[in-house]
């Protein structure tokens, strides 16, 4: 067993190495001049059953081709196995044509994996789970949702616990952590009564006086998340936390967070943080 | 039939549409917060022959992540062949394992391709001959020497011309210039006498007080091509010209160039050149 780590994040592959006891693959990951990408794996892989572990996250498409050239690398030095952990999985929101020709670029990530040459994926909180179903390989998908919940559990709070999905996509993960926790759900039901006019926040449940959790997959530009947290504030909502699985956190997303009403955002590593995006409000778990 | 351009190089898409006397077709190629590439066809493109002009050159991981994403809108709009026309092969030096446990990108590429579903291939002085092989799918080999030749032949040169090749690997290359110029050739033969001592600059062939022009497919850091002119000059050849199809030109290129003993590099468009790279040394050919 062979446990190689690219550029995304070499924090969580080192965690993940020192606990099942292993050092982490020589292979040095770089570039050339012209930012083509570089690989040389430095130990003898053949008849190896490998782990590559590579989250593609931004810079999605270096993050991608890192992935796919050393997949391609590994092939050719004669690994048994190649196992790709993809903590967070990049494009799993295209996952479907919503609009008349747009491409389905996480079932061509999916493609494009096995054609480099990768033999097993392990996911963790695919956007949609049947993203699973774009792989011919076999794929295991983990979930976020135990870890999540742990750390809410061991919280000492002042009054009753709801948990709150932003949307109606979001209602069964909503269900899976309120299970654990043995709390009730709410969900934020947006509509926009007409064309071009504002969205209106309508909460479905009690949430008043409670403390409220808003839970996500995915917290990218923090648009939705950080609109629901003030809905349900001004809705009488006691305090509100919120959790995802996959910090993308883009654009203004920082911004957003400090601004709003959210007391603390509980995040995992599935991402690595960048320093300047690690606020106070933010409390790390670790998916290793 | 239906023409598309990326955005790696608008402005040699725009001058081949023009020259076959259509429209580019209208899709926007844009990305989302957190840089996933977002691509919408905006004109029905069913039962279409559709042409893609993306050349893989910087940011070689972008623009290849681009091309694989729009094959993948327009395989699923039901286009009925996706010809891609990459005038720039990015990866193309990747293109066999020359230490153990490397990556063959180039042929990666080639397979990621087929794999989004491109149908034919269109080619321009491809690194090694050999890429052509890499592809399932029919691939078209285009050359730029007659071009490079076109604008030789027109200059009224003060004294005898001949070809030199940089290197051993290019003088297939540098014979089929010297054909069409009915000029001799001449090949720069460098050698390390031992490991750690500079490389010796031997020069096989007659160049005193000959105007010589140096041929190369890419010119990327400048390296080799400006280290052979200066070589040159110092063995007696009166003026040194240097052309190649593809301007990669990364890192000291431009400042290694512009320091040079070449007098004018002449180049094609295969790669569009950002406006600070345009030097007046520099000659451009269209390709288109
Ligand atoms: N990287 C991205 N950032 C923002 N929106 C995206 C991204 N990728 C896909 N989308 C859009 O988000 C929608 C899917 O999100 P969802 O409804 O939450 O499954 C699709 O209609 C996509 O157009
Ligand atoms: N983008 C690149 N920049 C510089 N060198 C490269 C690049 N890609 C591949 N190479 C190296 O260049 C060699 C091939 O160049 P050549 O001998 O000219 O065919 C290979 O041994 C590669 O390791």
């Amino acid at each position: 067993l062979k446990v190689f780590s690219l550029n995304s994040n070499m924090s969580l592959a080192k965690e993940i190495a020192k606990f099942i006891g292993v050092e982490l693959g020589k292979c040095s990951v770089t570039r050339f001049s012209d930012g083509e990408i570089q690989i040389n794996i430095e130990e003898s892989i053949r008849g190896c059953d490998v782990y590559v572990i590579q989250s593609t996250s931004q810079p999605v498409n270096e993050n991608i081709m890192e992935l796919l050239i050393m997949i391609d690398a590994l092939k050719r030095a004669s690994a048994k196995t190649i196992n790709i952990v993809m903590p967070y999985y990049g494009y799993a929101r295209q996952d479907r044509k919503a609009r008349a020709r747009e491409p389905i670029t996480a079932k061509l990530v999916a493609n494009l994996l096995e054609t480099a040459g990768a033999t097993r994926g392990i996911c963790l909180d695919l956007h949609a789970p049947q993203i699973q179903g774009f792989f011919e390989i076999p794929t295991d998908h983990l979930m976020g949702v135990p870890i999540l919940a742990e750390y809410f559990k061991k919280q000492q709070f002042n009054g009753d616990v709801v948990i709150v999905s932003p949307d109606h996509g979001g209602v069964t993960r909503a269900r899976k952590l309120a299970e654990r926790l043995k709390a009730p759900i709410a969900i934020i039901d947006k509509r926009r009564p007409r064309p071009n006019v504002a969205e209106v926040m309508n909460i479905v449940g009690n949430i008043e006086g409670k403390i409220a959790i808003l839970i996500d997959d995915i917290i990218d530009t923090a648009g939705t998340i950080t609109l629901a947290a003030n809905a349900l504030v001004e809705n009488g909502a006691q305090e509100v936390y919120a959790c995802c699985t996959h910090p993308v956190l883009s654009g203004p997303a920082i911004e957003r967070i400090q601004n709003s009403k959210i007391k603390e955002l509980v995040i995992t590593n599935s991402i690595e943080l960048p320093e300047e995006k690690n606020i106070d409000k933010i409390i790390h778990l670790s998916v290793a």
